[in-house]
């Protein structure tokens, strides 16, 4: 039977005021109303029943994630008490899944980028199921074709196809994020993709991996699974770790008893954690202002205005390239471009004004 | 007996959002929690007894007038049904007055501006009130003695100093806003005061000169004063006009029964309808920031900030010169040197989202 869990711990600052303590990124319903949680559920859906969906989270954000996910089962709601880094958000699930299904076949999703065109992506992940039923030491990552030389994500290097399945091949390494000048080398050659830190596998096989590398971990998620009550106890004494650096990179030079195969997404994959980053999905007025929410701009280029705040409107007026956003509780005013060092303002207003506000 | 009408009917915009059409700019808590209403009257009560102040104000501001002028008596509080000008704000107060007393001795007083420090302008007042009573044909007036040749005044030209007041001078002519040139001229002489907008009479004498200058009006404001429930019908029927033009330049050019005389008012006198005029009047911090309310400046000069929106916190970063003013229901960011322009985008916003949020 094929699983599905979605990863959705995170608890960025970069688009605050929009995401705060109690409401990260992937919550946000900033894409027709819909969050990226909600957008990775839906994908996943289209290959796997309802009930064998399973969302692992912060506890703090259960409560948000059981209204914006209403056919998520309530046993299939996972919520870390602390964060210990996506190894953990993925062997927890693994051992439940494994538990109720010792022939289980799971995807290991991120809810952190928005991607397009899902038809694209629901393919190639049906393409990551069928690779992985057929071969039983088989652990599938996803690969996003490059369109350009980021430097800023990591990177898989292909080796040879896949016999049987076209878009799929086999890993020689895994690398760190590389300088600009090899980032162009590696689009050049069409032999690298971006690690996109999704997956498909065999939950037998991914414990059967943890087993071996970090043993501890591996008999930690098994007692969780079999006493959830004992959560408290055993979450936060996890050793926080990486799934890649954790188990595929290993792998891939030989640990364990698995291989690593890579299926190639051809998609749009696009990092909105941050407000320039926003400002590129929305659609611009002719005067290249992106307006989400009530607003107005007059006499003014390039701003992006994120109104979140119902009842209420944002007005400006012979001002450029800023971002300002408004929620019931905060306007952040800045320029677009130093919009990834909005981090840096909220410990001034945590400072001034207590973390509530921040 | 002294009386004292204060006229507080503006219904500006160029505060914008703080200044809407339901709370006009006279009625904003913005000097360490008055408003200037509330500060025209804490002066006017050095001299006159609370139960013989009036306020005449737009009917619809009549409730946040109550609340702010708690001592204010309900028969003292006059609310025009539409604004008809100076003239009429002050010729029907008049009236009442003079039907209660007719020997009454009654100011009036503006509530547009910033006036420091108090202790002087009271000192004054009361020269005004006595030059009144020792002169029952005396309209006095207020010159605000400049501080530098402000091109957008009207100007009073003062002539030989009254026997026994020594701060009063008679009144040779009134003259409209000069040119910069004209203005410099006028502060070189020492002969040219700002004319204030207030005065001093005799409530019987003002009606006088009403009587003789405008006959249909001194008829309709009498009427008032005897039949208030008529209110609907006579105020909207008056001629609008403003003191100035209909009695105080014909009266210095020799009509009427009555002399102009004006009063020096050594005062900061300033014009607070502008968020330019507003950053001059509280304190800036070391970077030039001007902050009012829960808000953040960080790498940021020259901006004013306003936040009149409890329980929210507006935060600025990387940003020059910006005014940014968030109420409950909108947000304001454009540059500080253009606010008096805010006019254009109350118009924008009306247009697109309804009058209620203008």
């Amino acid at each position: 039977m094929r699983y599905a869990v979605i990863m959705a711990g995170g608890s960025g600052t970069r688009l605050w005021p929009l995401s705060r303590q109690g409401q990260p990124k992937q919550l946000l319903p900033l894409f027709e109303g819909r969050s990226l949680l909600q957008l990775a559920y839906d994908r996943a859906a289209r290959l796997v029943e309802p009930d064998r969906i399973l969302v692992c989270t912060g506890a703090p954000y259960a409560k948000d994630v059981r209204r914006q996910l209403p056919d998520l089962r309530e046993e299939n709601l996972l919520g870390e008490p602390v964060g210990r880094d996506s190894l953990n958000a993925a062997a927890w699930p693994a051992a439940v899944v494994d538990r109720r299904d010792p022939d289980a076949v799971m995807a290991v999703l991120t809810a952190d980028q928005l991607i397009s065109p899902a038809d694209v992506f629901v393919e190639r992940l049906a393409e990551g199921f069928a690779v992985a039923e057929a071969d039983e030491a088989a652990l599938v990552t996803f690969g996003v074709v490059p369109t350009f030389p980021h430097p800023g994500y990591g990177y898989l290097e292909r080796g040879e196809t896949l016999a049987g399945f076209p878009d799929a091949a086999h890993v020689v390494a895994f690398t760190e994020k590389p300088d600009a000048e090899t980032a162009r080398t590696y689009l050049a050659t069409g032999r690298y993709w971006w690690n996109s830190g999704m997956f498909v596998w065999r939950a037998a096989t991914f414990l059967r991996q943890i087993e071996a590398l970090l043993p501890a971990t591996y008999a930690a998620v098994r007692d969780l699974a079999d006493a959830p009550t004992r959560l408290g106890e055993i979450f936060p004494a996890l050793v926080k770790t990486s799934i890649d650096y954790a188990i595929m990179e290993p792998v891939s030079r030989g640990a364990g008893t698995a291989h690593v195969v890579a299926v190639a997404l051809p998609i749009q994959w696009q990092d909105v954690g941050s407000f320039e980053a926003l400002a590129t999905v929305w659609p611009a007025d002719a005067s290249g202002n992106v307006v989400q929410g009530a607003a107005v701009v007059a006499e003014g280029r390039g701003n992006l205005v994120v109104n979140a705040d119902d009842e209420s409107i944002v007005a400006l007026f012979g001002v450029d390239d800023l971002v300002v956003v408004r929620t019931p509780t905060a306007t952040l005013v800045m320029p677009l471009a130093r919009s990834q060092d909005v981090k840096s303002l909220v410990g001034h207003v945590a400072a001034r004004h207590g973390d509530d506000l921040a």
